[in-house]
């Protein structure tokens, strides 16, 4: 790339590119002078640009970070009236009645598994655990997985996968017995010795919580590995049982009474989103 | 958002925002000039930059459909020079002899869950299947998800997964036993009956085939839900056996010798990426 060659606006529409294809990797404004061509107080008047438009739209920010290592960061961020907007259509998506299977059971697949709605739940988790320090995200596989790998994309982290069924040899590992919710049999899941360094501080992401029973299993295994756990963050969770076995679980639905016969589904936002929602002080 | 207020400069990224945020979606020209404020002849000028800024970047690029039902769309796609840059990296990540594990494996859990590392191989796999009409990516639970999910991301489609241990009723199902390379023994792989429409067009992908037994599989499977199957991709097949279970199965990375005693992975890109490195006719 021949970049110094380029005006204003190419160099924009460069910037952008990197900055959101990286979440949350820091750019150095060097690194991307000599990329562009340009020099570090016309990238800076670039950055002014970048920052006021995501700023406006709502759904990211730039950090600046100033002095020798500092640079540009990407981050998405939700502002409350996008957050309101994800929020109300994840609500209608999932009390859809037709979503009802036998048993009383929500058909939630389509819906995890789906990179467009896991990268807006993944931003909703950056957006509640953002600042946090967050270095690795936790997940449990498999249902876990989408949502867990989109809100590492977005907080810039790596995902660990803890494993309840492991297929291939993965080196010594770390394991631990727990209660499922599902299956009320005892289970055990484990994690490669390897995966986690001592110390991480992660953030533990699942798509489902009844009893917390697994939640409560993951946080056994991430004492066993000394990580630190920051934070523990569900899709959705049950109106009851109203304890859970883990507490200060964020969830962004809360799902009341499946009725078969009456086909309906009671779904709403949760009290601990709608803080969120509420409180934030920037953005439109 | 008061898009006409906005310059060319501001214009140009929060297009560029909506456009990689959705990877495959189509904006109208219309859409994005209620959206911007900007007239479509302008648009039509910005969305000039962006095209040939992105096609000199080699990442991805921007597909114009003219016509009422036109617009535009970003597509990731690498060109023959990043392809390079990403095959020497992973070849050399996968290289590393501090990934041999006890019985001449090799760990890759850290690699196929990381989402950077998932964004370049779903561009890969977006870049050969690119136009022949995927509408929806497959992939095998457990390790297959990420990368099945970025490549999902990378086409714009969503993903399938295909279970061999489900704990949550998803309603009625259709199954297919195989055997499993790993296992040695019979097992089965199940999809929710709603997962896939008839005649769905996928592309199915996984992490690692040895023998090509589970991909086996899921070709059977896909047959009892009249999906219709338009390639297969693997991130690393193994170089023996040479006959796999299935045919014509598109590779990023061969496997040889693991000697766990001299410390030495043999590990290469595969033929079939590297017939794509070298035809790529446009981009630099």
């Amino acid at each position: 790339m021949e970049g110094s060659r380029w005006g204003r606006s190419a160099r924009l529409v460069a910037l952008v590119q990197r900055l959101l294809d990286h979440p949350g990797r820091l750019f150095s404004l060097q690194e991307l002078g000599e990329e562009t061509g340009a020099a570090k107080s016309t990238l800076s008047e670039d950055m002014d640009v970048v920052e006021e438009v995501l700023e406006a739209e709502g759904r990211g920010r730039l950090e600046r970070l100033p002095g020798a290592a500092g640079g540009v960061r990407y981050r998405p961020h939700l502002s409350p009236a996008r957050m309101a907007e994800a929020l109300a259509a994840l609500t209608r998506l999932v009390g859809d009645p037709a979503r009802i299977v036998p048993g009383g059971f929500v058909y939630l697949t389509d819906l995890v598994f789906s990179p467009e709605w896991g990268a807006v739940i993944g931003s909703v988790f950056a957006t509640e655990f953002a600042g946090r320090g967050v270095e690795a995200v936790v997940t449990v596989e498999t249902r876990g997985i989408p949502i867990g790998l989109m809100t590492a994309r977005a907080l810039g982290v790596p995902l660990v996968t803890v494993r309840r069924n492991v297929r291939l040899p993965e080196g010594p590992t770390l394991g631990v017995d727990y209660v499922s919710d599902t299956t009320k049999r005892v289970e055990t899941m484990t994690l490669p010795r390897r995966a986690l360094a001592d110390g991480t501080a992660v953030l533990v992401i699942d798509d489902f919580t009844k009893g917390g029973g697994t939640l409560r299993g993951v946080v056994s295994l991430m004492a066993e590995c000394r990580a630190n756990v920051l934070g523990m963050g569900v899709f959705m969770e049950t109106e009851v049982p109203v304890a859970k076995a883990v507490e200060g679980v964020f969830s962004l639905l809360r799902l009341g009474k499946v009725d078969e016969e009456a086909g309906t589904i009671e779904v709403y936002p949760s009290p601990s989103v709608l803080r969120l929602e509420r409180a934030e002080p920037r953005g439109v």
